[in-house]
């Protein structure tokens, strides 16, 4: 963390990158990926600020969300709704397989989703791939309860390209691939190409499952129909679209394509690995139980009826 | 609405009440009801201010989400996502009995919840009790698609005070209640309180429904369990939580008591009511269909422990 591009400050909002304050003490995110709202956090006190190789990073501890994390300008995570997120895209490919042993994630540097995998006994090897190292040291210091994914024995990180990961990857690897990336605008452009889901797929063994971050249905409903078609044409075990509540991300939802390959089928809406009773667990579930795994498939139908007529 | 109180103005909010603007031009949606956050939608223009005896109304043109309808600074509606909550706020009890006929909405002054109620061919009388005419002039004169609902010859308008409304009614009149309220803040408190939802039982029949708006589980638990412990001691037959997605509300989601009185039961969660297959009609649903009925009352593990608390 001793880099020159990092530069601890007091909380003075005007000078800090990669923060569009529109009221003094106010972070606010504004993208054109969803022009015309934004959702803005009261900052207490910005803790960290740098410009790694790829992004600007910020972290902030906000009045009523606890600490936020900030890529590019785009909230990437709070403490207060970031189970939502990490769960669900963790559990819905991994309790929907018996006994996962290999699993990659790619992205995800926070740890957040390692910590998740981590729940999982059966799972022997979590290889993750982040482009940014500097995500992963930020999230070490001020997100403790999420960096806590590191911290299990059966983690091994590389810091580089995940697409180049994935190429690099033997045939038939992973039983679960779990993309952890942000938008389609900065460093995971690629993540959201047909080249990198062609990669997972002969990554993945047969009837292995793969969740990737797909957006909102509410504000990006044309990239989930080309994610759609795309992953028709590459994953030829099952297709399917699932989505859930993550306040702090833009319109309040967040999607996940979740396939799997050729191979065993693998039916997603009706989980065979259930993980729900581990409350004995030192830190417990806060989102995630079977029904909200089920529940997640349901699609309102003005979503439906797009995702579907992608069906051939 | 030549009323002086009202006034149309051209576009320059420093100048309009009810609009906390923290960019120039954007509407910013701030209260205590959910601190140290804000959403915010770009203004196009202000298509109308007023002042009600009861609240500040006003109306603008957004640049993405339509035209907009703001209550005491408090976003109530949307025309790119108000079918979600009025089409689950009202399918949700209808769907949940074989052939409602008589119907009370108690607020939902904009009409679509009447919009969404005269879906229904068994229904054959609609009660509306809304306090404030000025939310009724508004939506039609604004919102067309969403007052539609009030050109339905089975609806009946009575402006005046939804609590008198409800304690004036017949013992056992109707079949379903649904109560399209705004936050227990202002003229809508008492709604939230126990001789309210004790005269919705009295004016319910046997095994008759209710469903009341329910805030949000992300922001506003303490709300709920004190709601869920008061339906509990008043409704025998059976007391649920259900929630939906909606953009534009705090947290991106808004959830409904969904309850019936002692009498033939009344199960919920498996609708016997269906009308997914009214896409023949002149407006197809949006949002609603079974499946998301029944995935409505899933509930994340940190809900699902503290609403299930009160269930003794």
């Amino acid at each position: 963390m001793g880099d020159d591009n990092i530069k601890h400050q007091e909380n003075d909002n005007k000078s800090v990158a990669g923060i569009s304050s529109i009221i003094p003490g106010w972070f606010s995110e504004i993208s054109p990926m969803w022009p015309g709202e934004a959702h803005s956090l009261k900052i207490e006190k910005v803790l960290f600020q740098g410009k790694s190789d790829y992004q600007d990073v910020v972290v902030f501890q906000s009045s009523t969300y606890g600490k936020v994390l900030i890529l590019d300008g785009v909230i990437q995570l709070t403490e207060r709704d970031e189970c939502a997120y990490q769960e669900m895209i963790c559990h819905l490919p991994l309790c929907s397989i018996p006994n996962p042993k290999k699993v990659l994630v790619i992205g995800g540097g926070d740890g957040g989703v390692l910590r998740e995998v981590a729940r999982h006994s059966s799972v022997e090897q979590i290889d993750i791939c982040e482009i940014d190292k500097m995500v992963v040291d930020v999230s070490k210091q001020f997100f403790p309860d999420v960096a806590v994914g590191y911290d299990d024995p059966r983690v091994r990180l590389h810091i580089g390209d995940g697409v180049a990961f994935v190429k690099n990857a033997a045939e038939g690897t992973y039983d679960a691939v779990i993309v952890d990336s942000s938008d389609p605008i900065g460093p995971a452009q690629e993540l959201f190409e047909k080249p990198f889901f062609e990669a997972i797929a002969k990554a993945l063994r047969p009837g292995g499952v793969v969740c990737t971050q797909a957006e909102s249905i509410w504000l990006h409903m044309h990239i989930i129909e080309d994610i759609v078609a795309n992953c028709r044409q590459i994953f030829k075990g099952s297709v399917n679209y699932a989505w859930t509540s993550v306040p702090t991300y833009p319109s309040g939802v967040i999607g996940f394509m979740v396939c799997s390959t050729e191979g065993p089928a693998v039916d997603f809406k009706n989980p065979v690995n259930p993980i729900d009773a581990d409350d004995s667990q030192s830190r417990p579930l806060k989102f995630y139980n079977s029904e909200m795994h089920s529940a997640a498939f349901c699609l309102p139908s003005f979503a439906k009826k797009v995702i579907e007529s992608k069906a051939n």
